[in-house]
C-alpha cells in the first residue's frame, strides 16, 4: 500500500513552526519579517497566488505589502519600484509575480532585484550559488519538493532520480539539488525532456520520479516500477463543470493507476502545491534574520 | 574503427581563427584584447598552466599581464588587486589561478571578480546565467568539451549522455550545457558520482560518456557500449621515470581497451586539455568585444 505525501499537512506544520519562530524573534526585540509582492495586470491565476501569499504572511505573523500595477505599466515604472524596494530597509524580501505582460523583459526584472531580497530565488546569483552548493535562496517549488522528501524520510542517497522536464523554475534546479552532497541529495540524477528518446525505459529504472512537464496524466503505470517514489509537480487547469471555479488542477501523473505501484506519491492538489508558499515564507524569514 | 578527437588540432585551428579576428579588430581601430592572470605561490602545476595561458595570449595577439604573489599574500592584498583589475579599463578579463593557499577563501576571491571580467566563468552570476541558458562566460573545460562535440559534428539530440563526476568546474556545468535546448545539447543527461549504485549499468546505456572524476583508468571496456562517444576529462599526474618531467598525464579512461569499442574518443593528453586554454581565449575575446 502506498503512502500519500500530504503536502497540505506538512505545509500547515511548517507554518506553525515559522509562526512560532516569528513570535520569538519579535519577543526578542527583532523586526517583524516583511514580504512585498508586486503584481501586474489581472491574470486570474496570478491574483489567486498572490492572495494566498498575502494570506499566508498573515498566518505566520509576517508583515506583507501588495503593490499592484495595471497591465500597461511601463518597464521603467516597474524597475523604479524594484529599486525602491531594494533600498527599503523595512522590506526583507520581495517578489514580482510572473508571468509579466509581453512588453516587459522578465529576465531584466528578475535581475533588477537585489539578490539578497530575491526570496523567489530566480536571480542568477541565487541560481548559481545553488548549483555550486552555497547558501542561497532556493526557488519555491524545488525547495518544497526537497522538504517533502526530508519530512517523510525518503532515502535519496545512491537512488536513481529521474526528473521529467528541464524548466528553469523546476526541472533544472530540483535536479541540481538532488545531486548535491548530503541529504536530501546524493542521488544519481537523470533529466529527461521533450527530446528524450527512451523515456519509458528511463522512468522504469527510477527509484524517484519527479514529474514537472505540465502535461496532465502524462506519467502512466507502465512507466513506473514497483515501489517507486513519485512526486507530481504538474498543476494544469482543466475544465470541470462540477467545480465552483469551473476548473480543477490536474497533475502530470495518472494518479489512480500509478499510485498502487508506489511506495510514496504526492496528490494533486495537496502535494507539492501547498509547499511552494511555505518555501517562500521560509526564504523571507531567512532574509529577515540576515538583516538582524 | 574509432575516430580520435584531436583536441590539439582543433585548438590550433581555433587559435588561428581568434588570431585572425584580433587582427581585424585592431585593424578596425579596436583595442587589443587583454587578459590578466593572478598567480599565488609556486605550485608547479599552476606555474605551468599560467605560462601556457600567457604564451597562448601571445600566439593570438592578445596583450597579457601576469601578476605573481608569494604564498603568504594576505586575502586583503589579493582582494585589493582584484578591485584594481575590476576598475582597470584596459583589462578585458582576468583570472585568479586556482588552487589558492589554505588561508585564503577561494569563494570570496571568485565572487570579488566583476562577473563581466570573469573569463574563467566561476562567478555565481555566470554559473547561474549558464544554468538558465543566458549569454555568459562558460567555464573553460565544459566549454571546450562542447566545442569538440560541435567541431566533430557528434549528434547529441535525444542521446543518453552520462557525466561521471559532479564537480563545480566540470561535472555540473557540462551536464547543464548538454541538457540545454539546441546543439550541442538536447541530450538526456545523467550525472553519476561516488554515491551512484549501478554505475556500470548506467554507463552501458550511454551514447556519450563524459568522464570527469579524476581516477586514472577508471572507465573500463565493460562499462562502454559499442559505438559510444567517450570524452575523457581526467588529467591525473602519475609518476613516469621515462618522462623528462618525471610524470605523465593519465586520463579517467582505460584508453587502450575502451577505444576499440568507441565511435569517437578523446586521448589524454591532446584531447580536452588543449581546449581549455582556447575557451579562456574565446571568453577574453568576447569580453573585449563587449567593451567596444
Amino acid at each position: 500500500m502506498y503512502q500519500l505525501i500530504d503536502g497540505k499537512a506538512i505545509s500547515d506544520q511548517i507554518k506553525t513552526e515559522i509562526a512560532e519562530e516569528v513570535k520569538q524573534l519579535v519577543a526578542n526585540g527583532g523586526k517583524q519579517p516583511h514580504l512585498a509582492v508586486i503584481i501586474v495586470g489581472h491574470d486570474g491565476g496570478s491574483e489567486t497566488y498572490v492572495a494566498h501569499k498575502v494570506k499566508s504572511c498573515e498566518q505566520v505573523g509576517f508583515k506583507s505589502t501588495r503593490v499592484a500595477f495595471e497591465e500597461d505599466v511601463t518597464e521603467e515604472m516597474l524597475l523604479a519600484k524594484i529599486q525602491e524596494m531594494n533600498q527599503d530597509a523595512d522590506i526583507d524580501g520581495f517578489i514580482v509575480q510572473l508571468p509579466l505582460p509581453g512588453h516587459i523583459d522578465e529576465q531584466k526584472i528578475i535581475e533588477a532585484i537585489d539578490y539578497r531580497k530575491d526570496v523567489d530565488g530566480f536571480h542568477p546569483v541565487n541560481v548559481g550559488r545553488m548549483s555550486i552548493g552555497l547558501p542561497c535562496f532556493v526557488s519555491a517549488t524545488p525547495s518544497g519538493i526537497l522538504e517533502l522528501i526530508r519530512r517523510y524520510g525518503i532515502p535519496t542517497r545512491g537512488k536513481n532520480c529521474v526528473v521529467i522536464g528541464r524548466s528553469n523554475i523546476v526541472g533544472k534546479p530540483v535536479a541540481s539539488l538532488m545531486m548535491q552532497k548530503g541529504y536530501p541529495g546524493d542521488a544519481t540524477v537523470t533529466v529527461c525532456h521533450s527530446r528524450t528518446a527512451n523515456l519509458k525505459e528511463i522512468c522504469r529504472s527510477a527509484d524517484i520520479i519527479i514529474a514537472a512537464l505540465g502535461s496532465p496524466g502524462f506519467l502512466k503505470e507502465d512507466m513506473v516500477k514497483d515501489g517507486a517514489v513519485v512526486i507530481d509537480v504538474g498543476t494544469t487547469r482543466v475544465e470541470d463543470a462540477a467545480a465552483k471555479s469551473g476548473f480543477r488542477l490536474k497533475g502530470d501523473v495518472d494518479f489512480a493507476n500509478v499510485a498502487p505501484k508506489c511506495s510514496f506519491i504526492t496528490p494533486v492538489p495537496g502535494g507539492v502545491g501547498p509547499m511552494t508558499i511555505v518555501s517562500l515564507l521560509r526564504n523571507t524569514l531567512l532574509a529577515a534574520k540576515h538583516n538582524l
